[in-house]
């Protein structure tokens, strides 16, 4: 990773404005270096630096971009009579993210300076949903005949290499352009020159179809750690490849969309963002977790009798609620961990409840006596048994309530993460002082008859 | 991926006893595919299946599966004859992980039926911690001298390409190993054959190394799009290379780590664990928890005084407290994210305290004029001004402690995940009930008086 310093260095270099030195240094640069440094330099100097660019290491400066600073600061910046070069070099999938961004006239504009077959592959991933197979993959990649040669294969890759977003896997297809099987460069390599493609091309090919939702096709990465698959359409036809580097993308944004959800609308969001829009996706959130906290306490008012009799049960309320939804946040977690596994089927469901169940049992009766002993030991002994029987029932109910939800929801096919901390603590609220005050009502009912 | 109906296919194959198509099969399966068969069919059954495979597919087998199943059903299955075999097939990485698991006497025998060189590359590897890029790389990587030409580089590639982890980039060292540069096999293709490759390797070269952490290895190869990466040692010698697909695991690794922590213990365990196992790793929290509750109910049982003067607050209580931590989550959960990205630095947490603050004040002001409304028509409008100015105060205190905790504890590099859900909830209600009777009490004083 580039140093301050070197960020410095390379600074004063431009600023001495010696352009064979400067423009050396750029080619070698990484894409992602190049571009902190850009974003390290003020306007008139990136103004300057673009000057020393290539047209496609421009290209992949702008690939590395946020589509905000891709409509911001680089179109702004970059001499009008160069972009259609420039865009000429953006690979397809980036260059489609990019225009599903903009306007559709910008869009249109920008297409028409492309030449044919490029601009019909843009406008093709156009249509694909950004979080599928289709809205992931290129169109630049190598497809080859099943009837030449290995030697021919390597010839052909030669001139496609370039342009090419992956060189290791050359797909065959057929003359309508159905996928007929994968060859790895790495065979290619091995095998004899004269040796026809058909016989040696791997044909138990993994493929993805174009619709599959992103975080399958990242399941499949992962699984028969690939570093490109193939996506068809219905037909079989061959239609783009997703590549390695946007599969790793996609597996750090699903997870902080779970985080997102899980913590209930926090963490799921740009660097720095205007408040409003902050406000606007936690909000919902809270307001619903209001609501519940305002039945939570008119069925606290129902109890009035009970507390009147015996005020002192009000001061462990919040430690009975709150250890309910601690439990039941962590049964949550492990439930949503098989599910994100894909490991949760119909015949674990038991399974899993079982071992929750027991897990339950064991943690209640840990704490059930740890504070038995607290209680009758500060307070008084009856009053111990009371909050302890109460403690074990709520942890128990927890465990289960933070064991179904995801069950049901996943059953009903909604994100299990949504159920998330927030809304099941709240819920077991509810559950857990109705125990409570319930097993309460009967215990002063009990004493006073 | 294979289906249950392609299983079950399998398995009648396997039945019907037909070596040849059995062992065409097999051969052709990925390696993920072949564990599901594996584990699909009976002990009897799978006997019988490694006696059809080759050598290098018993290894690929084994390299797919948990360690449990390696040590435990794996190791019984397979001939004795056969296994030194099968260890020299496997990828260093993958066997010094399976040694570094079974006992020190096990894995010296296993040791010494290696090559001379493997042997001693395995036992390197067994030095590092797993969670660092030593204890990722393997060291099947292919180097070259860079006073060879393309053509030759190529050769060499040949020769080497069956056993190499990675083909794709090929390392120039000195003679004593010392790392130079990379040249990618793209670039390989595209060059002229008699051109040397001091000429045309890459010398920015980006490396890592032998100690760093491996969540930092994943961000070179997210920022920097790598398919693998060079480690070294601290001499800048050549020690073993990191592979992407190793790389996807750490990612879902430290996000299901992340999700642990913050749900206090729960989610992290593999699929079915024996129930004392989860119980200890989730009784510490909920003990923790189950203290500072013991510690709310002694702090609310201070004000008792203004209580008994109005015990209706009292109902409130949970929705307060449960609100107050449920912003802190949110917050919690942004600052969480920055701190992943690596995008918080002490420039910023001026800046994102300030977002957060101002977030905090609109969520204040929204949920205090909501709840003013509500409690004033169906309570008292004297009860809904405390109860709303008591919301928005600890909103904005919790808003504010959800961002501080992260930040604090990264400032003593203490992994901000286990500041979580739960602990900054359960620390949230001591702080939330706090303002929220220490404002009742100045209210019930200012209007006895």
């Amino acid at each position: 990773m580039i140093s301050l310093t070197e960020l410095a260095e390379l600074r004063s270099k431009l600023e001495m404005n010696d352009p064979d030195a400067i423009r050396e240094i750029l080619e070698e640069l990484p894409p992602y270096d190049l571009r902190q440094f850009f974003f390290f330099i003020d306007e008139e100097q990136q103004k300057e630096l673009l000057s020393y660019l290539s047209i496609s290491k421009t290209a992949h400066l702008f690939e590395e971009m946020e589509h905000l600073d891709q409509k911001k600061q680089f179109m702004s910046l970059v001499p009008a009579a160069l972009k259609s070069e420039i865009f000429r070099e953006i690979s397809s999938d980036d260059l489609a993210d990019f225009l599903g961004e903009i306007s559709q006239k910008e869009a249109e504009t920008i297409l028409t300076k492309l030449d044919q077959p490029e601009a019909e592959n843009v406008r093709d991933l156009l249509h694909y949903p950004e979080d599928t197979a289709g809205g992931l993959m290129t169109t630049e990649y190598v497809h080859i005949m099943s009837e030449i040669t290995a030697s021919e294969a390597i010839d052909q890759l030669r001139r496609k290499a370039p342009d090419a977003e992956t060189i290791y896997y050359l797909y065959v297809v057929d003359d309508s352009g159905h996928l007929l099987g994968v060859v790895s460069l790495r065979e290619l390599l091995i095998a004899k020159p004269e040796v026809k493609i058909h016989d040696i091309m791997y044909e138990r090919i993994i493929s993805v179809p174009v619709d599959l939702d992103q975080e399958e096709v990242a399941k499949v990465f992962t699984r028969y750690d690939l570093l490109a698959v193939p996506v068809v359409d219905h037909n079989h036809y061959l239609r783009g490849i997703v590549t390695v580097d946007d599969v790793m993308d996609v597996l750090i944004e699903e997870a902080q969309e779970d985080f997102a959800n899980f913590s209930g609308g926090g963490g799921d969001q740009g660097l720095f963002i205007s408040p409003i829009q902050a406000v606007r996706k936690r909000i919902p959130w809270l307001i619903l977790l209001l609501l519940i906290g305002l039945i939570t306490a008119n069925l606290i008012n129902l109890f009035k009798p009970t507390t009147q009799k015996l005020p002192i049960l009000l001061i462990f309320m919040p430690m009975i609620a709150g250890m309910t939804g601690n439990a039941a946040t962590q049964s949550l977690a492990t439930v949503i961990r098989f599910i994100s596994n894909g490991e949760l089927t119909k015949e674990n469901y038991g399974k899993l409840l079982r071992q929750e169940s027991t897990i339950a049992m064991l943690i209640g009766l840990f704490c059930s006596l740890f504070i038995l002993g607290f209680i009758s030991l500060s307070y008084d002994g009856r009053l111990g048994i009371l909050v302890a029987v109460c403690l074990f029932f709520t942890l128990i109910i927890g465990t289960i309530v933070g064991t179904m939800i995801p069950m049901v929801l996943q059953a009903f096919k909604i994100d299990p993460t949504v159920a998330s901390g927030p809304l099941i603590t709240t819920i077991n609220d509810v559950v857990s002082l109705m125990i409570y005050f319930g097993l309460a009502t009967l215990f002063v009912q009990l004493i006073s008859s």
